[in-house]
């Protein structure tokens, strides 16, 4: 079964991205530093990662917003698999050199069902904070691959935001470490309704 | 020479307490999630790291806030040394049983350089989000022993905020895993005038 993964570099305080985000800036301003780790090619640790990222990638959903500033960087789809974009305004499929863009209104639910359908087993991959977050709420995301950058950004593009009042849980299921970053895998445990706080120290004493 | 450290718990979204932090809610509504791992007490390396802070901590800096919600819980100076708390209403020096507070007016500077001369060699220990945020502007914060806590908890007090628009780079110093939380020990390096993102990209390189 596919499970939905979040790959993503956060900064110690929080950001995934610089402020502006733009076609010129994608990563925003100063946001380049994040993914210092992915072009430093000097760790074995960080290579295995990453190799693991695409080799388990059967789909993508991305925002609009996403799209617009990434695909000019990318010159073709993120990952070579079918990308699915979450839009207010639709627009026909591209087809670019290595998979396509399909654009889909709708909610983060039906999104992820069509990329599940089309990943052949393997996981459906989300970009960017705004996808990542509705995931959340809605959720439906599994798992949380987390690369922490050793930098206080000060300003940018908050990752965990806009997530409501309930406490997520999480299951650390990986750590590794690398002289970039340092690598969390976590598994998504949600409360389905239990009230936040209270129950966690239960479990945690019994 | 004593350093200055913050020993703090942070949720994996940023918080360091619950919203509506309180005398009744010291740790703010439902912050108590994050000192789980304090009193889990099922940990070897929980233990250790918790006996560390109590081993290396000379002095205290702590914001008058935290020392209004928190000295109720206390019932004591929270560590067995002298401890200064920052304040704009100045009152007289409270000795406790293990310790005593001294209510200091002025800047962060000041309050660490008293704190360093008591501390006997010792660190002085950051108390509070506040009191990091100045001593983190002021650049005069050395380390961050952080725990992360397994759980997103949606609002609260965040802890890395108002720093300003400089990234500030910190070089990892240790990583230590328990059932209960990720502990991440940083030094902070401070760019001291360079500019943002540029820089370090630059360092890698080379």
């Amino acid at each position: 079964m596919s499970k939905v993964v979040l790959h993503v570099t956060m900064s110690l305080d929080g950001f995934m991205a610089g402020p502006d985000i733009s076609v010129e800036h994608p990563m925003g301003r100063g946001g380049l530093r994040l993914h210092e780790w992915i072009f430093a090619s000097d760790s074995d640790v960080d290579t295995v990662v990453s190799r693991e990222v695409s080799a388990s990638t059967g789909a993508v959903v991305l925002g609009r917003r996403t799209f617009d500033v990434g695909v000019e960087v990318w010159q073709d789809t993120p990952f070579p698999v079918p990308c699915f974009v979450l839009t207010h305004a639709p627009r026909s499929r591209l087809v670019m050199k290595s998979g396509s863009f399909t654009f889909l209104t709708g909610d983060v639910r039906g999104a992820l069902r069509q990329a599940e359908a089309a990943a052949g087993g393997k996981d459906v991959t989300l970009m960017g904070a705004d996808i990542a977050q509705q995931a959340l709420r809605a959720e439906l995301l599994d798992e949380i691959n987390l690369q922490i950058a050793p930098v206080l950004m000060g300003e940018g593009r908050r990752l965990f935001d806009h997530l409501g009042t309930e406490h997520i849980e999480l299951e650390r299921t990986r750590v590794l470490t690398s002289p970039h970053v340092t690598h969390l895998r976590f598994r998504v445990r949600y409360a389905r309704g239990t009230p936040s706080g209270e129950t966690s120290l239960q479990g945690l004493g019994s």
